[in-house]
């Protein structure tokens, strides 16, 4: 009996968090702050059936507020970011096209209701945002609801709001050296507009990858941090910190350094509440995909 | 957006493994033997589609080997006992009675259908059983879809297979000194035949602790380990074994042992390949009502 994609979405989500070790985020040894291992559990059942919805055909926008709320009990947010890239990738999937043509496909039919359940979605869970810039201040995501008519009257789709957050470049960007926050952008929006492409290539290489698959997460998750700038980390502790996780990341990666040293690497990250969540956004997608694919666990 | 009883039972099979330490079984610290952590993810999100059924008013019999047959990718068995009693429990749920009487009554109206139903489940996955009774030998389990026609020339329904395989006495024997495994019987079927004592035991317990669920998860998988025998593990390993483990589980219990020190029982356990599964399986039974009773993750 075969996975449906909301259910491989839901798996991606269950797999994700149990990767270990995950410098910087909550995974089988460690929860983070408030946030512990079993609200992820639960976000992950709770987003399924929004997933469901995607999987059926609903709107996007109305999917992904669906998925956001369902996870968000008591408005914790542990898979936000996730949920924006597993739930187009759920419904290109969905169509037998779980593919980066595929899945532009999917961003670029999205809609200005899209647009608004994406807003919506930000009044169910507190999610991390920067300051937009000034002309898109209407737009501030944090609005939720109330920057629905200025979406409405601008014409704004789902693609364009993230087209607006994405960096100038994409991945290129993440692997530079911004001199800003708005340059560097949201690397959640840098997948939506260049075909998911962080996504797949988790997806090939945990296809490739050799042992447990939690072992082949955890790896992936490693080799991304020190390829591209966590954007979740930039915001929030500035640009600074995410050069320095990146460099180290690929340090520890490129040496084949031992569990023990990423783990203590990891301490060090949560001592400074540095968590680097937009990579695990990207880890999981690619667990989607590549259960998508017949990996199997 | 409250979780419906599939979704709980789905997130009280995953908060089950989570549960940490549970000594002789797989939790966050821990794999055993060929089951892996991420296997009961896996089986937990493959086994909704089952539940789902179970709470639309599907069989009885035919829900149960839904949710197998999704559990067991690879024929692996991971929460074959957890699934048989969530079944009953989701219906029960679903009718707005998640309570003994509720659960008795699913269990008096299954039908000879809902056996075979259980019956044809062995057939996706390798669980562990005791030889039955001579007279029952038409109606091994291990027989699978084969004992079918015994099954309807008998008149045999799913409760009458479960009161064959249950202690004589039900709870009783669990917690006394029975001396012989045909005595003691299957904790599982305890459950079935006796209002799922231990089951809303368990909830109450979890409901009335404090403190992050998983640790009033492996709390409570603690007690009920030292209240009574693990029958898987009897089947496996034969009485003393059980006698023995729930004497330790007791004395660690009633000490309020350190988890240091409940941790080291579980080194002994998996060292010498004992699991005492059928704790677990009450213990995810128990997390199930205490969702749908409204604890919080």
């Amino acid at each position: 009996m075969p996975r449906s994609p909301a259910a491989n979405a839901e798996l991606a989500l269950l797999l994700e968090v149990a990767g270990t070790p995950k410098p910087g985020n909550v995974d089988r040894e460690r929860d983070v702050a408030d946030l512990r291992f079993e609200h992820f559990l639960a976000g992950a059942v709770g987003a399924r059936p929004g997933l469901e919805r995607a999987a059926a055909g609903a709107p996007v926008g109305e999917a992904f507020e669906d998925a956001v709320a369902g996870m968000a009990e008591h408005g914790r947010n542990t898979q936000f970011g996730c949920l924006l890239l597993l739930v187009p990738l759920v419904r290109a999937a969905a169509r037998d096209d779980c593919t980066p043509e595929g899945v532009a496909d999917v961003v670029a039919d999205t809609t200005v209701a899209d647009a608004a359940g994406f807003y919506r979605a930000f009044e169910h869970a507190d999610v991390a945002v920067s300051d937009p810039p000034e002309e898109m201040a209407a737009l501030d995501v944090r609005r939720g609801a109330d920057a629905i008519p200025a979406l409405e009257s601008r014409g704004t789709t789902l693609a364009d709001v993230l087209a607006a957050g994405a960096p100038d470049d994409g991945v290129a960007t993440l692997r530079g050296d911004p001199d800003s926050l708005a340059e560097l952008g949201d690397g959640n929006a840098a997948e939506w507009c260049g075909g998911f492409a962080r996504s797949f290539d988790a997806a090939e290489r945990i296809a490739a990858g050799e042992g447990p698959i939690l072992e082949r997460t955890a790896d992936v998750f490693l080799a991304l941090l020190g390829e591209g700038l966590d954007t979740l980390l930039a915001k929030q502790h500035g640009l600074e910190a995410a050069f320095e996780v990146r460099e180290r990341a690929r340090d520890l990666h490129e040496s084949g350094a031992s569990r023990e040293a990423v783990s203590a690497f990891g301490d060090e990250l949560v001592a400074r509440g540095w968590n680097p969540g937009t990579t695990a956004d990207a880890v999981a997608a690619g667990l989607f995909v590549a259960l998508e694919r017949g990996v199997s666990v």
